[in-house]
């Protein structure tokens, strides 16, 4: 039977989880793969996570020499995150010719095409599943599910953690400041919660799933991102009057106009398959030519859901002897004939501040009719003891530039004060 | 550039819909996976499909020979169905060392040991994506994406046409017969729909996934299979007044007590991720014992979906030069040491004609008691006009020979006829 040494770096969440999977299953793998997949290596610097896994002694590597130099080690999980000793220890390990798993969306988002150099020169394996959406094969799909398709669209709750925040707040009235503090205290959100929060960790899984749907590198930078901070309970409340779920969303489509990317909150209609993708779980939705809609659903986060993606690919690359590399040549940079589209289409929800005087609603709608927007629903509620009314606008699709061109005009206006604006996904 | 030649046996929906795949897009495969896939030959009998497609007369084929010995042809895909000349041809190609491409359920099924053998032996792929759930990459991820699990569940929706018929009974309160008419000129059943309504499309698909899912061979034989030509309007509106929808379900479970495989309509609870699955869209969920819950949902059937499976597993052949196969030794039949379980739990809705006399519903009440069924609901409702009474009992979760034994109890008695039994999924 074959023999795959292993070795991880970094025993937190995900590389436990793979650590127990590895040594738990490795009768099963044996008998249902062929495979005999033993871990020969540990690098981790703190001592308790050696102890509370009870790695044995003869395992503990002290450096990542150590690891890459031994002999016993043909395939190197990387769990470390971050782009500071992860990418340095997978370069070591490329270089040495071994194979690599990794679940560091940051580190393969920013370095991919170094990375993908390094592993093709010294003909190493390079995998990255669990990178993305946590145990929901939405790479190998993409790679190896649906390549007969040119795929227009794909759009996704792809964080967990912001799911989980917008959830509670949609679920039970709270404010942000509450769910966030909810979602620490049950170790789905950091202490420091930006990456989650603020869309970083969408916009790296966004960007690595567009350019292997699209095959053309989409830099991270490309992303049009917005977090869910400024996220208040008055909308998530107003928008669910009206039919509407809020989430996170990543969509990345690619028509004739060019490739647009963007990582935002949005309302989704509550009949929406994506409306009900609800904690800590996640979806994504494609669209390609000719298998036309489809949908992966499960555990985005978490330490068995990613250890799985992270096991699932040491079995693929254990049983391939052959490596296959992104199947598209720019990955350095995007190709300088990709266009990408800053002023896409979406429907708007918006909600006004507006002193309540006769003729003001139609100063509104003409700031709208000069921009080419076309109102779907205007519904004013009146505050109670004040001068002014809350108006809630939902337009019909129309272009971004548009949109913020009327937001900006009557801002500047003394018509209305817009408070907030939240794009809303159609169909 | 790596050229591949590729043979179409069967120019049916699935068949034409490749090849017109295969011809609209080798300038995008070229571009984005690197290969040139070119149509060699076409074996199709009807002169007006190859007219159709415009088929150029050098590749028309007049027979398999002609097609298996063509030098430029290294992958032949077989769409024509049933396990005659289909077998025959598809052994033939793997005989000459030629990758086969199959979307033909009933053949995987019955024959995957044969197929699997020559395969190996002349070193010949052997890919069959296409032959379960249309577009939806479903062989791919058990496979390929999800190995590290221990799988102890899969439920499904795998076939369109019923699901039709069974959405626009339960949408649009129609009979079975005039809900099959419609599908029929729709185009979404056959003129014969035996193979669709009787569940053996399902139970064959069934037998193929849950082989891969828990790595040994289910023979079709075992397949508890039961169709929908029995299904009501009555239980359907009976099931929806008590939040439930009937769907057919395929369902493979594996645990300590063994395997169950069947293929039978049963109720689910309306708020259920299955329930909303509607019209000819197909949906698999699974659990694996890290990844929790995954489900893929997309287009089960229809020319485009199908033929984007079997174009993916193409590019798959075209661009690995090794061979993976069922990752387990005994596909010839079910291992001697594998146990099924006949006598499985679920839950059941039962519908029974009472006469309408005092005492009856506990004397019913009893024989379910003798029988060890706890009730979850029992319904009472009248018949205008009539001695007689319908009753409506949901129950607990009982096995399956416990409801048999009561209902055959029932039947001998002179208490209460059951007009129909349902199974129903918990949770």
């Amino acid at each position: 039977m074959k023999k795959v040494g292993i070795a991880i770096l970094g025993l937190g969440v995900v590389g436990g989880g793979t650590y127990r999977i590895l040594v738990g299953h490795r009768d099963f793998y044996a008998e249902t793969q062929g495979i005999d997949l033993s871990v020969e290596s540990v690098l981790e610097p703190e001592a308790a996570k050696l102890a509370a896994l009870e790695v044995p002694e003869s395992k503990i590597a002290l450096n990542i020499a150590e690891v890459v130099c031994n002999p016993d080690v043909n395939l190197i999980v990387e769990c470390i995150g971050g782009t500071t000793a992860a990418k340095e220890y997978v370069l070591a390990a490329l270089y040495a010719g071994k194979t690599v798993v990794t679940s560091n969306k940051e580190l393969y988002c920013k370095f991919s095409h170094e990375l993908e150099r390094a592993a093709k020169r010294h003909n190493a394996g390079l995998y990255y599943e669990a990178s993305c959406v946590g145990g929901v094969p939405i790479i190998r799909t993409l790679l190896d599910g649906v390549q007969a398709n040119k795929i227009s669209s794909m759009m996704g709750i792809i964080n967990g953690t912001t799911n989980y925040i917008l959830s509670k707040m949609t679920e039970e009235g709270v404010s942000y400041r509450e769910a966030l503090r909810s979602a620490q205290e049950l170790g789905f959100a950091e202490a420091n919660p930006e990456a989650d929060v603020e869309g970083f960790d969408a916009a790296y899984k966004l960007s690595i799933l567009a350019s292997l749907a699209f095959h053309t590198k989409i830099p991270f930078t490309k992303v049009l991102r917005e977090g869910i901070t400024e996220v208040s309970e008055e909308d998530i409340e107003r928008g669910r009057a009206l039919g509407y779920t809020l989430k996170l969303l990543a969509i990345a489509k690619q028509s004739s106009h060019g490739i647009e990317v963007r990582v935002h909150p949005a309302f989704v209609k509550r009949e929406h398959p994506l409306a009900s993708v609800s904690g800590n779980n996640n979806a994504v939705f494609l669209t390609g030519d000719s298998v036309g809609e489809l949908m992966l659903y499960g555990k985005g986060a978490g330490e068995l859901p990613t250890a799985s993606a992270v096991v699932s690919d040491i079995i693929y690359a254990a049983t391939h002897t052959e490596h296959k590399y992104s199947p598209f040549k720019n990955m350095a940079a995007a190709d300088k004939t990709t266009v990408f589209v800053s002023d896409f289409r979406s429907a708007y929800y918006m909600r006004l501040t507006v002193s309540d005087k006769t003729g003001v609603l139609s100063k509104i709608a003409a700031v709208f009719g000069r921009n080419h927007i076309s109102i779907l629903e205007m519904i004013q509620a009146e505050k109670a003891g004040s001068e002014e009314a809350t108006i809630v606008i939902v337009t019909h699709e129309t272009h971004e530039a548009a949109v913020r061109s009327a937001v900006a005009k009557l801002n500047a206006s003394d018509i209305a004060s817009v408070e907030s604006v939240i794009r809303v996904v159609c169909g």
